[in-house]
Order: structure tokens, then C-alpha cells, then sequence
């Protein structure tokens, strides 16, 4: 179970800082597609740069170009980078391909998406796939985590985002997501170092890591 | 009538250059999203100063984050920005309001979307709608426009982008789009602006412009 530190919204060199504090306790970072698009792939590379040792998920959100996109992060110093399940197929199998030939990851973003889509997406076995609630979805239409009624088959590589807290692990955890990404419940705590911490604690107590 | 000329897969010196080239015979100019996610806002910043009088079209592709999104591209300098028709509704709802608020435009990318999130999506009557090819359909899966077959309520403002070529213009006039987004049929040309001007003449011609 790794726990993805997801940083929007921010200034890079704030970014930096932030993940600088829960560096401790995380195992993934995230540059957020907010910093991607304000900033482009130096976002990328600067902090791949504060962190060689870490797992740097670029949130590319791509939907097409996907090659161009792909490759263009990967040089930058990504090693996982996210597609969104809502793209053509022909986007999905380039993004699958261009990272397998440079060693890379997928996340599949599945905002969105609809069951006959997830299920076409599930063929795609190597990616991770993301169980999302957008930030929009949270702050404008008040949606939270729901996945007590959602299920995954267990083969899958499952992500969980969007709004987690301290108090919502709980109804996340029969899900079993090997990736937790965690967002504004670690950047806007008080105490960043210690929120991530305590995410640590909870995410990672009983399975004997 | 208006032809939005698509900049992408270039530095952002080479993307001036090649605007420079054609904006004789052009009205609206894409920073693609190429350009955002490599070099950021500086992209959507250094071709608003380099061509003040033309509207530049953000082409950010924005799924979720609206508000941050679209905020930061119209700081930079953009007149119209775009958001994917598969966003979540919530997502849509507040790019019709920042740009209203900031007094700009959006448009919809159809890409991927069913005819029942058309239907939906066509309740923004203020946006433009961008009935899309995308690259990789074009590219990969070798799908070019097919609009002979779609219509479009007149109401709507339409633009039509993906693969459209000098020899693919007539497929298209019965749609009587707003907006023609042309990218590669005037960047890799060998002499862009001789490109452009050929655009010009055949979209323009017969609509008393």
C-alpha cells in the first residue's frame, strides 16, 4: 500500500515544501495537473529533482496526443502518468504502450466513466486504476467518497482520490486501493508532517507494514 | 466565420513563428494543449503578447479544477478556453460562470461524448461546441472527419477541428460551422501562409466575407 502525496494548486516551489514536510510518511508524490498546466513540465522536473527516490506521478490528465503527452513527462522524470478513462480506446492503448517502452506506469482516471467503459478499461491489466471524485464534484456538488457500494475486482490495481480525510479511511478500506492519494487532508492540515503521519498510521496499521 | 489556427507539437518561439506566418489569413489562434502542459501559462502569456488583436483559444482541456483552470488562463491571456464534454456537469457549470464572470468564452470539447451527454451539454447555449477528431483517432486508429452523417441544431455555435485539409472543407460547409480549427493543413504545409490564405478563400467564399 502506497500512500500518493497529491500537490494542486500551488506554487512549485511551495509544492516542494509541502512534500518536504510529509516526506516521511508518503510513499508517492503527485504533481498535480493545476501545476502541470500553470507551470508545464519544469513542475515535473523540479520536483523529481527534490526527490530522486520517490515515485512522481505526473497528473497529465491526458485525452488525446497521448504519445507526445506520455513522452514528454517521461523525460521529464515521471514514472507514473494518468490518462483519463473517458479518452478514445486508440488514446488508452498509446498511453499503455509508451510506457511500457520506457519502463513507466499508467493510471487510469475513471472520473466520470460509465460501467461499460470501466469494464472495456479493465483490459488494459498493467495500469492503475483510479476511483475518483473530482474536486469539482466535492466543492461544487457536495459529493463525497462513496464507495461502501462500489466493488473491484480484486486483480486490479486500484487508486482511491478525492476528499479523503482521517475519517473517511475507514470506508474506503475494504476496497484494499494499493495507492491512497491524498491531497488537501495533508497539504492544508496545521501540521502537514504530522497529518501525513498520522494517514501513515491508519492506511498502513494491520497489514504488517 | 472564423479560422482558429491549432499550434501544438512546437516550442513556443516556433509556434509565434508559424502564427506570424499565417496570420494574415486567420482570426482566432489555438495555444494547443501540447504547448500548456510543456511550457504552462507562458505559452497562452507569450502568444497574447505576440498577437494582441486575435483571440487566443487556451486549449486546456479542463476536466476538473474549473475555477483554478480557467482563472489561470484568462490571467494569462486567453479570450476563450476550452473544458471536456466528459467532464462532470458541476465541472461545465463553473466554466459557463468564471467566463461570464471574466466576460469570455468557452468551448466544449465533444470528443468522446454519447449523443445523450450531447443533449445535455447543449443546454449551455453561450459555449461553443468543438465537434473534435482527436489525434490519436486520426493518427492511430486512422478515423478522419465523418460529419457527412451529423447535424447540429443551427442554434449552436459549432466549430469543427481534427484532420480538416483543403480537400475536406466541402465535407464539412453543410455543418456552417463558426469555427473551423485547422492545425497541421497549415502548420506542416510548405509555405504556411500560402496555406492559410488557400483557407481563407475556400471557407469564406460564397458567405460574403
Amino acid at each position: 500500500m502506497n500512500i500518493q502525496l497529491a500537490l494542486d494548486r500551488f506554487t512549485i516551489d511551495e509544492a516542494v515544501h509541502i512534500a518536504n514536510l510529509a516526506e516521511q510518511s508518503i510513499d508517492w508524490i503527485e504533481v498535480g495537473t493545476s501545476l502541470i498546466k500553470e507551470y508545464g513540465m519544469e513542475s515535473v522536473k523540479r520536483i523529481k529533482e527534490a526527490f530522486p527516490d520517490k515515485i512522481i506521478v505526473a497528473d497529465m490528465k491526458t485525452i488525446d496526443n497521448a504519445r507526445y503527452e506520455f513522452e514528454m513527462c517521461f523525460r521529464a522524470g515521471a514514472d507514473v502518468a494518468t490518462v483519463m478513462g473517458a479518452s478514445p480506446i486508440p488514446t488508452l492503448k498509446t498511453c499503455m504502450k509508451v510506457s511500457e517502452e520506457n519502463n513507466k506506469k499508467v493510471m487510469i482516471d475513471l472520473l466520470n466513466t460509465t460501467q461499460q467503459q470501466k469494464e472495456e478499461l479493465f483490459q488494459f491489466k498493467d495500469a492503475y486504476f483510479c476511483d475518483h471524485v473530482s474536486k469539482d464534484e466535492q466543492e461544487i456538488a457536495g459529493k463525497v467518497n462513496r464507495t461502501e457500494e462500489k466493488s473491484y475486482d480484486s486483480s486490479l490495481q486500484l487508486a482511491v482520490a478525492g476528499g479523503i480525510t482521517l475519517q473517511t479511511i475507514s470506508e474506503l478500506k475494504h476496497l484494499q486501493p494499493d495507492v491512497w492519494i491524498i491531497g488537501s487532508g495533508i497539504t492544508k492540515a496545521e501540521d502537514p508532517a504530522k497529518a501525513a503521519e498520522k494517514f501513515k498510521t491508519l492506511i498502513k496499521q494491520g497489514n504488517g507494514e
